[in-house]
């Protein structure tokens, strides 16, 4: 640091100017040569006690890597998830700091993170383990990534504060890869616990649980999204989500389903405009797509019989609920059908019954890691393996012997559905269930109408404890048909408008019948686990207040 | 139509008028008569033809699907790729017409086609089939869906003009199910026919082939994409796309690689600001994502040790070119490395051997298919299984002894690329290839510089038949270094605008070490099949030009 200039004064008080200023420049030296022979001192020491280290080799911070030519070890990195087959076994393993403590000046435990595991570690002062090496093991700072050398060992008794409770590591060799910073601007440890209620409201942020620590709320986490993540609640959440996924196309891919990627920039607000991004595209205007609807059907009339599509799907809405999302991921399916649009259903409802019995099986530690952070029931599928196919007019009439008050051809308030997968789940004992015959009126204009009833149409919701999941039909694969339900719709929609014409003109061609449905696949994850928040179930969640990080 | 009123005129000339029109009715209502006369005569015959039809339940058009009441008919529809297993049987099968044609009052010939596969069918007059149904069946627009029953027999000799030619249909029962309208605006045999050269030109649109056949150029081909989708040209390509989607998922899923989405609408822009789409986001400005890059590195910096995505990527990139896209599906890929970025490459190699190798075997119908009529050669890959991993600067020589003019450090122009792949194929016999360690300049910031000399950087490009098809590096996972080299880029770029403050943030957390790298998905399938259009490796391509359909 420059000393600041002198700020000026007059001939008369130079000489006490000149006097304060030698005394301070005399402080100022000695404290500089205290300061010297102190870090002399300090270093003489350091040099002894290197010189003394036995565990000089064994511990201390790796170079930059990538930064020096390679030069392979050779060693095998382990999984922790090996654990039982590692005993008594010295192994090597990537890891990071969940936390670090010295007991003593012979003795420090680490507690070391892997995936979802962690696992305790000793650190203790012998022969052949210097009391350097514990100071610097148990001063290492969270999150920071190391390279350990240890022996695998039976604990006498289960560590409570770890995953791995019966085994622990000896540590012979300690390096830190890459150093965390201090401090962190939030603790990962905090992300584990549940948020508070959906996790929205301000006054969450300074709640406090009844321990003491900070309740973090959602902003405060997702402002920090790289280290919430972190946290084994998110990793469980997105491995499922990854899950799902590869079950939907495993399943579909069996069944003859081609993987398709539609465009996402439009050249026309596709389905009536409304809820739409626009996007400034070279000097013209253009569009997010807000489904692959219109396109997963020219496919069909492409002779595509079965296609299937993982997509951002964007919507322009000012919804800032817990269920709500202005990009989020679709699972959209479409297929031809020969005799009639339950073969869709069916098939929709066998996809979902191999999801979630693959979820059971194959992410079943995933799942019970979340559900029990928020203490959530399991859920329930009807034990014959028929999944409840209610006509709309019957869950009406459920919803009104039970109180609720609408009309035949009313949509579902969001409480209605909540309330009448309740009911659902008395009577069929089962989570997941799918409306049947909605009203042509509240669906879009693509959608067939029902032949038994011209106010109904061909058109099926899918549920997860009472909460829309898909939304799905039997399309209108007629050109005339189509034309005369645009024209009908409300708010109408024009048929030869640059959006629609190519659309429209598909189905002149000889376009087999057709059904499909679009699933929102965080809705599908945030349900399956019962979280209170959707955006939990986006790595980097967008709603109308947030496009960052 | 109304006669037109009469266009005024003196009194004098009444008389003459009234004669007139007078003559003109008598001769209208003479019409009038003569023609129901006929039209009479037509229905009693067809009534009496009618009557006579043995045929009459055996054909005809059905009602649209969905508009009547379900009465499932059992019927189990056949699919034409277990021909072989169907001889001699009587089957029911959903196909389209690709042609129809009447030989004589007694003999009709139907070319249809179900998925790859057309199939010779005959309708011929006997006791049990009458004339009426052949002449119904003579007459069917092409591109019309049916629903055939009939009897597969071996042919006497291969029927050349099908893809099945060794069976053909006797067909006994012949119900339209959709009509297709005529004309077509395009056929869909000529979308058969491969793109002359690039396919860009306007002159390609006037050309003619040697026998006649209009020239259909790659404009008119996408303005009625969904009848040259049709083609079965089309469907093979995009087969093997959803196969390449498939296989990266499967061999990266095996080795723990976690499916991921991250946002596409960004509140800044990420990588420098050139070349992105902005979005109106509300009341805010946004942009589209060039690329995942910065979201997955967050997420290593997040723990996941691996992972992958695919989605779209957008390019505002005013190039009209056969391999530019300005929204193209990425594969791309992150991972943790233990000692060294070849780890990640030796990875991507893999991963593209186990593509090359299973598209050979899954795929191999659909890949035959479209070099064929492209006269491809097949995708040489080295004998020894091993990847020819060329330096750059190795490349640079290679080049230069062929007559190449060019710098150490100079980025390669595309032609360069083309040539070298030449001299790697003829050196290494390989189609498969990747440069490595590129010069520091030319790569994005986030590359990390090479260990051994600082002009260079541990980064690396793919090629397939001499174009590129990713480009990838181990990245900086240290903030400080980060910092320093976005202040000397060229641009260079602000660390904390809003765009990179949470990025170099995650890098203050102990990141581990990782590169990856990111595929254009529609060039690996151009390149496997040596397209000349990367257009037609898009469903609805988007060029500066085309936003439509």
């Amino acid at each position: 640091m420059t000393e600041p200039a002198p700020s000026g004064g007059g001939p008369a008080e130079l000489s006490k100017n000149a006097l304060k200023k030698a005394a301070k420049e005399k402080e100022k030296a000695e404290k500089k040569a205290a300061a010297k022979a102190k870090e002399l001192a300090e270093r003489q020491k350091k040099e002894t006690d290197d010189a003394n280290d036995v565990s000089a080799e064994d511990y201390g911070e790796l170079p930059m890597v990538g930064s020096a030519e390679f030069k392979p070890t050779g060693l095998q990195r382990e999984s922790l998830s090996n654990i039982t087959e590692l005993e008594d076994k010295e192994i090597v393993f990537r890891c990071w700091v969940a936390n670090a403590r010295v007991q003593s000046a012979k003795l420090a435990f680490l507690n070391l993170r892997q995936g979802l595991n962690t696992i305790q570690a000793v650190v203790a002062a012998s022969e052949k383990l210097s009391k350097q090496m514990v100071k610097f093991a148990g001063n290492i700072s969270t999150e920071s990534t190391l390279l350990v050398h240890g022996l695998v060992k039976k604990t006498p008794e289960p560590v409570k504060s770890a995953t791995i409770q019966d085994y622990e590591i000896h540590i012979t060799k300690l390096f830190i890869e890459v150093k965390a910073e201090v401090p962190l601007p939030m603790q990962v440890e905090d992300a584990e616990r549940p948020l508070p209620s959906e996790g929205l409201g301000d006054e969450d942020e300074k709640a406090e649980e009844s321990d003491g620590r900070p309740l973090v709320g959602l902003n405060t986490r997702l402002n920090n999204r790289t280290l919430d993540l972190r946290a084994k609640i998110n990793h469980a959440i997105f491995v499922i989500k990854s899950g799902v996924c590869a079950l939907f196309q495993e399943f579909l891919g069996s069944k003859g389903f081609v993987l398709i990627q539609t465009p996402k920039i439009l050249g026309a607000a596709s389905e009536g405009g409304a809820n739409v991004f626009q996007v400034k595209y070279f000097d013209r205007e253009a569009f997010l797509a807000q489904s692959p609807q219109v396109y997963k059907q020219m496919l069909i009339a492409s002779r595509f019989p079965r296609v299937m599509e993982i997509g951002p799907v964007f919507r322009a809405e000012n919804s800032n609920t817990a269920r709500h999302l202005t990009e989020f991921t679709g699972l959209d399916m479409e297929m031809e059908f020969q005799e009639n649009y339950h073969e869709v259903m069916s098939m929709l409802e066998d996809l979902m019954l191999f999801i979630f019995k693959e979820l059971n099986a194959r992410y079943k530690q995933e799942t019970e890691l979340v559900r029990s952070a928020y203490h959530v029931d399991e859920f329930k599928l009807p034990e014959s393996g028929k999944v409840p196919r209610i006509p709309f007019s019957e869950g009406i009439k459920m919803l009104r012997e039970a109180g609720e008050e609408l009309g035949d051809y009313d949509d579902l308030s969001t409480p209605q559905e909540k309330h009448l997968g309740k009911l659902v789940l008395e009577r069929y004992n089962s989570d997941f269930y799918v409306l049947d015959q909605f009203p042509l009126a509240i669906r879009p204009f693509y959608t067939m109408p029902s032949p038994t009833n011209p106010a109904l149409s061909n058109s099926y919701d899918m549920f997860m404890r009472g909460q829309e999941i898909l939304s799905g039909a039997q399309r209108v694969h007629n050109a005339e048909l189509l034309i005369k339900l645009m024209k009908s719709h409300d708010p109408p929609v024009d048929p030869t408008g640059p959006g629609m014409r190519d659309y429209v003109e598909s189905f002149r061609y000889g376009c087999p019948p057709h059904g499909g449905g679009g699933f929102g696949l965080e809705r599908i994850v945030q349900f399956w686990l019962g979280l209170p928040n959707i955006r939990m179930c986006s790595l980097f969640p967008r709603d109308p207040q947030r496009i960052m990080p």
